[in-house]
Formats: structure tokens, C-alpha cells, sequence
């Protein structure tokens, strides 16, 4: 009687037929260096932490969870107060499912239908991704030869595209690259006096990755400048990517913003226990940032050694080719049991910043294919 | 230097300015009777069950979660066709961050702008507020005095507009009518006929309280039905409010289009540990169920015997009138120690099903305030 239902049998709406879900290829091998993921698990004490704190929220689970998400923020702002260079009230932070849905819940604001999004590609793919799925449109931005923001070229960008929402990824996935306060700056002036005459352009900065940078923190920027977004995650510093907790700095008012679209309890009371719990071993986790800060360093300087084009990384990341066919090479890495990120940047290939023994694993396996490709 | 920024001196979109955030009042009363949920805290074996598997999950929380979330859509699978009238598969189940989030991403896919919804107010009201979010058109359908769904009036309404899609509360939230399979199959038919130029009408039967209903699960009509979706959650009948796990049944090609516009990772590893174990234990908190159906049906008796005007209720709440000043009514109830909901029903308020000693203790408020009002 039934025959099966494809997807374009169904009423979809149009500018999704024929799309794919965003994603990874989630494959099993033995070395993973492909979603910026830290190799570190979380320490034991870390792990007991967790279990006692989602332990006393689940007594609690018949409840609703804190809407506001009060406690959290709170330390999430003490976080930032401690280790980004401005002293923030919880009133200044916001938290949700990821940093995807702080910048879903920040375009349903600010961006939406009738507006634009405009951002530096290649980068982080979901800024474009969430601008189209909220309905805003999508402007890709300029960047130089060696991925770097020029300033100029920047600003004559937003000039004639006036968009309602700018994105600036810094340190930039998929490129490790870190954006100056400078630039930072003339692009905020720039995309505020486009659109002076209607009350200016949201500005998002997403620090994702800003743990793992030689440069500070652009925190202090957000003061005195309402339209100003930092965006942060647990995912990548945390060494919490399962935990699927990111969060935004700003002005009150865009605090309050968010709330008119956030879904009502949009943030599990088991959610707000588990990042409670992992803020509270910031010190140590903070540690293992450290550690793959040097390995990252290393991993630049082999690549380098190796006759590698390697793109200078803030990040817990490095981008590196250049490669006639990245997709043959990232190919040849996977059968030596390495998965690396093919971002789709011409030439070029991601790989994360594992342990010692990950890393020497992709080096040597850098240097077979390296090797296989010269033959 | 620093003049306080208001949320209308931001860049934010016109139809949100004077807008407030959804969400009942969280007041700290003795009796809290306003937002459905279940008034037995998590058994300490539920509690313990957690720890372990949330254990588990926080010693991978460096990695990225099972992005597809197969594990728990399988357990959520065997629980529907267990309790539910039909077998089912993990591919026809989907799960998100709260029913919110399911119904978010089935109007990002299936509404949208240029789109249309219809619901019969008054209902869940996310339904509205969420096809607004999303850009989607919304039209509020017909119900009779007594709150019912007509069959002709609905069908008529359906036929008028068009909608893109069609939501039916069973039973509804707030008045707590169960619909019958014949009044939803004609509704059902009637949006794919009204829509056969564009591959039919997507239709939510949102389930939320289904376990508490004298009636089966709408479940089965999803059968050869490829437009039809229902929408559970385990905030209610599983006690569980605060994790914050909505999910839905249907085609397997639903499920495929949800997963276009999901956001990647959307469901942490925290929390489909958690929907998990709480899935374990799942006839132990069906006995919790058994005993709330037995004190909503002595509520609907006694508010009855008080000569209140009660809806009939299939849900864990009682919808009670009829009141010339309701909001007074409310806040008098509230000086006696218990907050109920105003939904803004003229006439009506609605109480949700606590405990025995809960629920003498808002009989006794509501005693009170009658003789108040009659003074």
C-alpha cells in the first residue's frame, strides 16, 4: 500500500529543495582532527562536579528551568570579567543551546526578512547558513590572498551594501586568522554611519576561538557601543563541545533584545548545571588551552618546515595546502587514518590541534602523502 | 559618559519594538499551579540513573553529540509504539530542545514568509507566537462556546485560507478538549484538498498531554499520511520540564526535511543522556500519570460541585469559570498562596493538577474567594 515519501513530495518551502543538512561527516577512525573538538576528556573531578550538580537540578526536573538563566550568566560574566579585560554584569551576557542558536536568536532580531547579513568568507559557514535559514540576506565580504580583512577594501564593502548585520569572525574559522582592534573598529564606524538612519548596524564579533590567540581578547570594545556583539562557546576553550553552551556579550538592551525571540526555557536546567560545573573548572581547562597553544605553534612550524603554505593561526586550528586538489589530499590523509576538514577553500585543508601523539600522527602522515603526491 | 541604551534605540526589527518576552510570571507562592507541570519531583533512582549516564556523557564532552541524535530517537521510538497504537522506527522520530524547538524548525522548513498557519484559539500560543518568529502568516480558527473544535466551521475556515500549515492542540492547551480522530482526519483531508496545488498542507497534532487523556494517541493516523505530524514532549507525562525534550513522529521524509534547518548539534550529549535514562524509567512516571488523571477528575468534581463552569479536561489542568473579572479572581487566589494561569480566556482561569494536598489547598483558595466575591 505505501510508497515511499521523497522530500520533494513534501510541501517544503522551495529555497530548500535539493539542499543537504550542514555538517561533518562524523567518521570513525583513529585520529579526528576535523571540528576543532579539544582531545582532552574532561578531567575526573570534573566529570563527579557534573553528576553532582545535574543530580541536584534533577531532583528539581519537574520544574521548568530558570527561563533567564540568571545563575549561569552570572558566572559566565564573572568568566569573562576575570580573563577578557572588561568587568561585565550578568545583565550584559546571554547564554543558549550553542553559539548557533545566540546567533540564530540574534538575526531573528536584527536580521530577518527584508534585511542583509554581510561577512568575511571564508568563515565560519553558519553566520551565512543562519542568515539564510532567519531570512536575511547574504553578502560575502572580501577578504586578501593570505585571508586577512583589508581595511579598506572592508569598508568600501560595507559601504555599498549597507547591510543591518556584520559579522566578523576573529580568530576567523577556517583560516586561524586574527583580526586587529583596528580593523575591528573601522568596520564598526563603517557599518554604523551606513546605517545611521536606522539606528545603526548590528556588529557581531565571534570570538569562538579567542582563548587560543596571541592577540587579547576585543571584549573592551562592546563598551560605549550598543550595536556591539561579542559572541563566545564553550565548545572549543571548555573542551565542551558536547555540551553545546555558547553565549554573547553586549549592551543590556541587546540582552533584552534576544529575549523577545529566544523560545520561552530555550536552556535545560541540566544544561545550566553541566556549564555551572565546567566554569567552575575554568582554571584547569584554561590549562589545556596552554598546551595546545604550543602544539598548535609546532604544528605551524612543522607544516612550514615540511614546504607547506601555511595560513598564520590564532586558533585551535591551522589551515594549510596549497594543494593542486585539496579534496585528493584530504582523501589520502583519511586512508592513513587521519581526518582532517576540507572547508572547501581552494588549496587548502583544516586540522585541529590534537594530543602529541595526534599530532605526530598527522605530521607523519603529512609527510607519506606529501610524499605519495610527489611520486 | 555612558547614557543608558534602551531596546529602541537598537537596529531591531519593527514588528518586535513593544513586544515583552512569552512567559508566565515565576513567583514564589506556596502553590504553584500555572505552567502544567508535574508536581513529583524525580524519584532519587531516576536522580542516580541520571548521574550515571550524564557520567558518562560529560567523560566524551570534548567531542562533538551523536548530531542525529539516534540513540534517543530510538528509545523515544520504542516508547510511542509501545504506549502509543504504532510501530515505529528512529527514522519517522525527531527530537529537539523542547517541543518549541520541533515545531521552530517544522515552520522554518514547511512555513516561513509568503507562508500561512492556522490554529483554533484559544490554544498553545507558541503555536501563533513561533509562526510569527518565523515569519510565517497566522490565522486564528473557529472553536465553539464550550471551547470544541466544529467540525463545519473548521473545515470552512480551512477552505477560506489556505494554510500552509494546519495546528490542532489534542487535548488543548488551555482548555484542555481532546479532538476525535473523525473531526481531525476531515480537518486533515480538508488542508491537503484546500492545498492540492502545492503538495498539500503540513498538519501538527501537537500531543503534549496525550498521556493524561481519557482518549488513544492521534499516533496511528500519521499512517500512509506523509503531511502528518504529531509533536510530544517529555515535559509533562515524564515529569521533566526542566530538561527541556520536545519530539515528533511522522514520515520518515519530515524527519529528512527537519534536519535542513536544524542547527548542527543542536541537542547536547547532557541532554539525550538524561531524556535517556528518564526514558528507563518511564513506567514508574506513568504511574505518577495514572494518579494526577484520578486528581483532575476530582478537580473537575469539585470545581463542578462549587458551581465554577469546568471545561471538560483530557490534560493535566482544568480550565474554570466563569469568572466577571478573572484577573481578579487570579490575584486573589494568589493572596490565598496559589498561582494559577490567566491565559487571557475572558471569563476563565486555568489550574494545573499538583499534588493532593496541592490541589485541597487551591479548593480551599478557591472556596474562599467565591464567598469573597459573593460578599
Amino acid at each position: 500500500m505505501s510508497t515511499t515519501t521523497r522530500i520533494d513530495d513534501l510541501p517544503l518551502r522551495e529555497e530548500l529543495r535539493g539542499k543537504s543538512p550542514y555538517g561533518a561527516p562524523q567518521l570513525d577512525v583513529p585520529v579526528r582532527l576535523n571540528t576543532n573538538e579539544s582531545p582532552y576528556p574532561a578531567p575526573e573531578d570534573l566529570v563527579r562536579r557534573i553528576a553532582e550538580r545535574v543530580s541536584e537540578a534533577a531532583r528539581g526536573l519537574n520544574r521548568y528551568p530558570d527561563r533567564d538563566a540568571v545563575v549561569l550568566r552570572t558566572r559566565l560574566a564573572d568568566y569573562l570579567s576575570r580573563t577578557a579585560g572588561l568587568r561585565l554584569g550578568p545583565n550584559r551576557v546571554w547564554a543558549a543551546n550553542g553559539s548557533n542558536e545566540v546567533l540564530q536568536q540574534l538575526l531573528q532580531a536584527f536580521g530577518g526578512p527584508g534585511r542583509t547579513a554581510l561577512g568575511f568568507d571564508p568563515s565560519y559557514s553558519m553566520h551565512a547558513l543562519i542568515s539564510r535559514s532567519t531570512g536575511t540576506g547574504w553578502v560575502s565580504g572580501p577578504r586578501t590572498e593570505e585571508f586577512a580583512i583589508d581595511t579598506h577594501a572592508a569598508v568600501a564593502a560595507i559601504r555599498e551594501h549597507r547591510p543591518h548585520v556584520v559579522f566578523v569572525c576573529s580568530p576567523n574559522n577556517p583560516t586561524g586568522t586574527a583580526v586587529s582592534p583596528e580593523t575591528v573598529l573601522a568596520l564598526y564606524e563603517a557599518a554604523q554611519e551606513a546605517a545611521r538612519d536606522r539606528r545603526g548596524a548590528l556588529f557581531v564579533v565571534d570570538e569562538a576561538y579567542a582563548e587560543f590567540s596571541h592577540r587579547p581578547s576585543l571584549l573592551p570594545l562592546i563598551e560605549g557601543r550598543p550595536t556591539f556583539v561579542l559572541t563566545r562557546t564553550m565548545s572549543k576553550a571548555f573542551g565542551a563541545a558536547g555540551l553545546r553552551l555558547g553565549y554573547l556579550a553586549a549592551d543590556a538592551a541587546v540582552v533584552d533584545a534576544v529575549q523577545l525571540v529566544r523560545l520561552p526555557y530555550h536552556l535545560s536546567a541540566i544544561t545550566q548545571a553541566t556549564a555551572h560545573a565546567a566554569l567552575e573548572f575554568a582554571d584547569t581547562l584554561l590549562g589545556y588551552v596552554e598546551e595546545l597553544k604550543a602544539e598548535r605553534d609546532r604544528i605551524v612550524a612543522e607544516l612550514t618546515a615540511l614546504g607547506c603554505d601555511v595560513t598564520e593561526s590564532d586558533a585551535n586550528f591551522v589551515q594549510f595546502g596549497r594543494f593542486a586538489d585539496a579534496q585528493a589530499v584530504w582523501r589520502r590523509l583519511l586512508d592513513h587514518g587521519v581526518l582532517v576538514r576540507d572547508n572547501g577553500v581552494p588549496g587548502r585543508l583544516r586540522v585541529t590541534t590534537g594530543t602529541r601523539a595526534e599530532n605526530d600522527a598527522f605530521l607523519d602522515a603529512v609527510r607519506a602523502v606529501m610524499k605519495e603526491i610527489a611520486e
